[in-house]
């Protein structure tokens, strides 16, 4: 996540297939080029590549959209400018405007993830689909909500509900981006190079480690032996063991048993 | 959303409240202050109060950091500077480390959905938690990540998957927010003023309108008269129509079947 560029880059073609149907994301008004840039970077976080600006305060093409953006030329190159929202909205089918709070207007309310599922939706049946967000300092002006078809709202606190633009972009966009996505909730990923140990193996630790603690003396206490020899399975089962790791282990229990008949031949 | 204050502020009692358990923020050897301010801001959109930083490059405190942070300045007054990862951690119970990149580590790998869950979860049996955050450059070093229980990875553009400080801190600070939120998925808020339409009153509406077109001539042609009073009643209900919409939909109704009268008068 923060400061790390990946190093495994998908071709454009492969990261633009993923980002089929994505919405426009439409800033009416944007006051300054950096947030436009910042906006541009949260886009393609998350695959989204159709920027369009309304009335951008100054100016576009502008260069200081670029550095804020890290990289995202892409996006920035291929920006759209329109003079109104009407204009910006035109061709698409459903709209959504993000809001910090409900309007004095009969509109449906939707989180993001809502909002997400329904774009994603509504894009698999051939539908287009936009997103608008207002100017920094005051968000959208009503007449531009009443051109959408829903509102966007994130739950925020309450007490401090001011998000940037490009965090709000980054919300949106990253809901979009997890509603097609199949990454699983966990996982414990293996290198390479080993696989998750076996109960064989794992069984020939526990013993080579009970084995050793006998002979030290450690399982003397004949009635407590079978508590303790389970509560140490239960340690090596909880930790989910790579057979490589439990080579490493009987490497220390060897190490260690042998230690006090090394210390003595010095 | 973006650049909106929210005028519903809770005493900050409340906000406290709902955040209790919320993990700490360990910020680990960030280089500029103003990161540490966006990401304080961050923090305090989903009500995290718990900020530690590990060694910050400009020092701490560090005015800088404010401006940036748009008030979130309970969260930078009570941050806490530790020298080393270690110690920053060691009062908690269970660490996650962010990560753009799965490690050569055999380590469980959590989405953000995932880890906020869990933590809540580990949060409502006592534990606490924390959520590791490397530098901006480049991100957490593999000993800081040794450190932890587990990876939190964010599902990123594989292309472009560098987010910055603020960002990933904002992603998780959503998840976590919206494992205890319940924000309805979807809701149609009906002003105070008003209420939903009932079905006798849609009802007349429909029939107002009818007998105009009748009185028109608009259905005059018998076969295809069922046919469009079924299409123009689906409008209607598609709407979902509050009782002071019924009313002005009347007023229309009657101001335009009117006009021509009213034209010959003048």
């Amino acid at each position: 996540m923060a400061g790390t560029k990946s190093s495994r880059r998908l071709p454009k073609s492969q990261a633009r297939e993923k980002a089929a149907g994505g919405p426009a994301i439409i800033l009416v008004r944007p006051q300054l080029a950096e947030n436009i840039g910042m906006a541009a970077r949260s886009m393609l976080n998350f695959g989204l590549l159709d920027l369009r600006l309304v009335a951008p305060r100054e100016g576009w093409p502008n260069e200081k959209a670029f550095p804020p953006s890290s990289g995202a030329d892409e996006v920035l190159n291929s920006a759209r400018v329109y003079p109104t929202t009407a204009k910006a909205v035109a061709d698409l089918q459903f709209v959504y405007a993000t809001s910090a709070r409900v309007r004095d207007m009969v509109k449906t309310v939707a989180t993001p993830e809502t909002a997400a599922r329904d774009i994603r939706t509504q894009a698999n049946t051939g539908k287009k689909c936009g997103i608008l967000f207002g100017r920094e300092s005051k968000g959208l002006d009503n007449d531009d909500v009443a051109l959408a078809d829903a509102l966007l709202m994130a739950p925020l606190n309450p007490a401090f509900s001011s998000l940037n633009l490009a965090q709000a972009v980054l919300l949106v966009g990253y809901e979009w981006y997890r509603s097609a996505d199949n990454t699983p909730d966990k996982t414990l990923p293996i290198p390479k190079d080993t696989r998750p140990a076996n109960k064989e193996e794992l069984v020939q630790l526990f013993e080579h480690l009970e084995r050793e603690l006998d002979a030290c003396g450690f399982l003397r206490v004949k009635e407590k032996r079978p508590i303790m020899v389970r509560n140490l399975r239960n340690i090596f089962q909880r930790a989910q063991l790579t057979e490589q790791e439990v080579r490493t282990l009987r490497g220390v229990i060897k190490s260690l048993a042998e230690f006090p008949r090394n210390r003595k031949k010095e």
